[in-house]
């Protein structure tokens, strides 16, 4: 089989654990694979170099910071190979560039163009492990670009892609994905299987095995996703297109997200389009607005309410409050949280939201406001609870069985 | 002007010295100049690179080790423009690269083969600083190479050259060239100018302030050259052509080598060439030979010693082993040192030679073996009399006047 490895900060934090790496490829390599490994900086190294930089400024020029951040995954990927070559192994190190990865100009977050696999195809035919520095590329001028935090999973799924890869391996320091976080359920399950778009919700609400750009990019181009720990031999979970048989499990996994807060305006002006303009200023400032709700009050008066990431609320209330004249009264409330329950099941299964509903409100737990997808419902409840939420959720569920 | 500064490793050795960098550069700018900054690993960074491949395999591929070692300038580089930067003055940062140096294929010692200066030369005419991080190129493959150590020199020197700079300037932490290592003799002098071919002279026995390779190829392109130090605004030495003026100057300095061991080999047989054939042999174990004398002794057997490094004795004495049928006895001898006289006045000026001998016989400073160049005297002798030597002879040739 050809197959992409890629192995996170914590995998490769010391030498070590890079030997660790290289031995796990060594018996993949043995069983007859062919392997193109990507792999992150040591951890620590990365934002060691952010705070070199913030030194000096704190907003260094995306550019530079590119140039500098980009060398620590050159080092890990130069460590491996020379790890797998003391071993007998045949390895090639790469840059994003020498692996022919050519991204955008938007430094610091750019977005991947397209892969020329040959000099990579080239050395799998020459019987060699290929090793990429992760999270890089460069752009048409030829400067160094990368791709964000956690942009190494994205360059891994990007190239598994290019190459046509049987299945492209994230190893992290977790084994997999969970029904709900076990730190705060003990009985969490590991699930053998997910759906993109349920990892994708899982994700982006707050289980942060795999970055959410990396998991839309494998669902566009089809990549078969592992989530595997490199500190065990245990199966992972398999992320993949949705198939009949998900459909059968009702919910996959409740999620619990703390960055939460909301934003109420309560009688807003009546002048057209003025909901419209809060929120054109919110997303030109990059603030993610989640769930919106809206009502008209008996006396006609309209009434917003929307909730932002909890560590945005200061830049939002900036925003908000050069609205006031059209707005009677505001009010930030950060004392939330968000609880989700996902599953592809919800889409041919009645009754899911209500379960919820009523096993939240059988623990006295009050929902402040709803918002539902096809395979998601999402409540906002006190702070408080939500630890409480996902455990009595999980057990309503029976996702420990 | 059109200037090249390079800062050595100590000169960027933390975040408050790149800072002081950033000061040295912003008023060479503010001066007027336009500048392209040549920079080193911050001090420590290479050698930790190479613990950590070397943790893995004492002979870890070269063409990793080249990825690997390459990532510390690319560091350093980025932080000094982003301090630049922080401080209003445009910069840019490239690496090797993107400064447009081509390589050949000899990793971790690669020749620069050409330069295109365009990227560099576009940006200082948009006004801005470059910064290039040192040591690196990449070959015709795209494959990163490095030049050696203290290869950044020779990046600074090859793009003075390629831009046609008014100066190369070279920031240590020496502020120049010495008559002798002041370590030695207190009353050594800082010289204000001193030839390309005494430098090299000087470079060769011990004298590391600049890196032998870039003052040849500085002599090659004609590029003036400054060693000049970073925590000073002392003046530095100026390396140049030679002129007529520099010959009124007999002596430019006098240098002390221990690093020597000699080897002697007795009753050699009279087999043709098996002098050529031992060279040969060490020479391809990469075993500089240095001095080298012979002589015939009464009963008409052949006798030859050499002088190598003291680090390659243990190599050399498995070759010369090898021999053993040819040679009737033979003889290593570590407790040796070379001083050697250097000056272009030599050349014009009889009797210089004549007067260190008299003034080692003085000391009663026995000579074991001679060598002698156009600009050099070198002799070998006891290691214990190194010290000595050179402070008789630094007041002989009256280098503290």
């Amino acid at each position: 089989m050809l197959l992409v490895h890629k192995y996170g900060g914590t995998s490769v934090g010391d030498l070590e654990r890079i030997e660790n790496v290289a031995s796990r490829i060594m018996k993949a390599s043995d069983a007859g694979n062919n392997i193109v490994v990507v792999v992150s900086a040591m951890s620590g190294e990365t934002n060691k170099l952010i705070d070199y930089a913030t030194h000096f400024t704190t907003t260094p020029a995306k550019q530079e910071m590119d140039m500098l951040l980009s060398s620590g995954e050159r080092v890990t990927a130069a460590l491996l190979a020379i790890a797998l070559q003391a071993k007998g192994y045949k390895a090639v190190a790469m840059t994003g560039r020498q692996a022919g990865i050519v991204t955008d100009s938007v430094h610091t977050y750019a977005r991947i163009k397209s892969i020329d696999p040959k000099a990579m195809l080239d050395a799998i035919n020459d019987g060699k492990i290929v090793i990429v520095a992760g999270f890089q590329g460069i752009n048409e001028d030829g400067n160094v670009t990368t791709l964000g935090r956690g942009g190494s999973d994205l360059s891994a799924v990007a190239i598994a892609g290019a190459i046509n890869a049987d299945a492209c391996e994230i190893y992290s320091d977790v084994d997999g994905i969970y029904t709900t976080d076990p730190r705060i359920e003990p009985k969490a399950k590991k699930l053998n299987t997910i759906s993109y778009d349920e990892m994708l919700e899982m994700a982006s609400l707050g289980a942060k095995v795999l970055q959410n750009r990396s998991v839309e990019l494998a669902k566009k181009l089809d990549v078969k996703l592992y989530a595997k720990s490199s500190f065990s031999d245990n199966e992972g979970t398999l992320i993949t297109k949705e198939s009949a048989n998900m459909e059968e499990v009702l919910v996959s996994g409740v999620v619990l997200d703390k960055n939460q807060a909301r934003v109420t305006l309560r009688n807003v002006s009546d002048r057209p389009g003025i909901a419209a303009e809060i929120f054109t200023k919110l997303a030109e400032m990059g603030i993610n607005v989640d769930m919106i709700t809206q009502n008209v009050g008996i006396d006609g008066s309209t009434n917003l309410g929307f909730t932002i990431p909890q560590s945005e609320l200061d830049n939002a209330k900036s925003v908000i409050e050069s609205f006031d004249h059209d707005i009677g009264s505001m009010d930030f409330d950060k004392n939330l949280c968000k609880v989700s329950v996902v599953g592809v099941g919800m889409k041919s299964h009645a009754g899911v939201a209500a379960k919820a509903f009523r096993t939240l409100a059988a623990s006295n737990i009050n929902i402040q406001m709803i918002s539902t997808s096809e395979i998601k419902i999402s409540v906002i409840i006190d702070e408080k609870y939500g630890e409480l939420a996902i455990r009595i959720l999980h057990d309503a569920y029976e996702l420990d069985k």
